[in-house]
């Protein structure tokens, strides 16, 4: 199995807080959030490229597949720095690496992917994916140079 | 203060299992969670009336405020039975109390309140709470008679 | 790629009500909560057989790796059956199949799986598993005989 | 009622980032999430200040009552600046108020009180505030002079 990733495997970031109630009862952030940060830091970058309008965009991407595996345990209040890349660019879906940071560490605490098809919002059929969309997933992938 | 209310003074109910991760730190359930359950009984409520469709009611009821008092603790895997009534039913707002019961205890463990305001879905300017939801609503003011 | 499971695929299972805020700004249920189901499912499995006190039990499972495939959108106010298998039983490890299902339906929503690793509570380090959680595992292998 | 606060009525805030599943059916943050910001800029406020250790404090504060008035709604991706002060600070508990700034805005988008009665963590009783906490939460009475 590949051990985690470092931050330079990732282009773009996003700091999430943690939260008080991200903690359970074995006193860590519960599995189920990671998968929040993976959301967030994806949604977050589509928005701000300016290719995701959360209420009107015509096209949208549906979730297919997630999967995440945990290396390190991180609890609140630790800030997490969420680093993503896209692994496969398809014509109708897009597959994202992602790998959550905490605070300054260099070595990811947890990793995982992500799989958005995209579709018509209307009838959630699937559509190729909108060429400016395209444009922005394709500057994800892989890593920069260095 | 007002002791904790019995069941007795709901006259509609809604069961909701607690889940692993409404556990905090602390080992209960959150205290942020319990707003989740007020949420989720009065919006069940309404959809399971026929006054309220999610996806396309063209008048929506916004949350302006939200209480709660907090007398036992809950934990997960406890059933959670959630009763409301109309406490207050204006011309655009109605305001829900609530209570909490722990499995098939008749003490509240959580009580508090809930308002909705009535507003245009596109426009969000309140508008008077439709007629057929008025009637649904008149019929949860007070408890059942015995 | 393997199809939706269905409900006899699996041995246990747990009823979950949705919440409102379960869903996201697309109108299902957003794809982290099916985490929380998966979370739910094991972990009140486990207590229900009598092998996990949450609050006090000396070996606990952490989870390291989990994943899931959403077949169909599921949307509050759903009914979710969460249903559980055993897939491997290692010496200090459990991985289990889910299958979430949208209320009386056969073909599940949504199949994932989901891997704890027992570790000493107290020093997180990893532990065979007890006999008696071992036990009940075992039981949870496969499907039920026809 | 009051207005919505500003943000010089509050001498200690946290940034924290709102997530995607923050959004609800209506495409603003639900009800509910605001006391989780509520719950982590308590929380974190009172660890930065050196005076909670949530895995070990021997003296712990439990919630007992909480509200909340919405007057504008926030959506992903705003960072949500959460402001806190002390309103009350009795023997065995405090009152906060708390007020949720979207972005850089200095009206609240949402105030709302949030009460801690202390425990001890092993017996759940009633204790007195210990003395290094009273200390900080003595200088949040208020907000800082201009």
């Amino acid at each position: 199995m590949s051990p985690p990733p470092e931050r330079s495997q990732f282009p773009v970031f996003r700091t999430i807080a943690t939260r008080w109630m991200d903690n359970d009862a074995y006193g860590h952030v519960n599995n189920v959030q990671y998968y929040s940060f993976f959301d967030t830091a994806v949604n977050a970058a589509l928005i701000e490229a300016g290719v995701l309008e959360p209420a009107s965009s015509p096209v949208i991407g549906l979730v297919v597949e997630t999967g995440c595996r945990y290396f390190q345990p991180m609890a609140f209040p630790d800030l997490v720095s969420a680093g993503l890349r896209v692994d496969h660019l398809g014509a109708r879906s897009v597959r994202y690496a992602l790998g959550l940071f905490r605070g300054e560490e260099d070595e990811a605490s947890a990793a995982g992917h992500f799989t958005h098809v995209y579709v018509d919002r209307a009838t959630r059929r699937p559509v190729p994916i909108p060429e400016v969309v395209r444009r922005v997933l394709s500057g994800w992938i892989g890593a920069p140079a260095r």
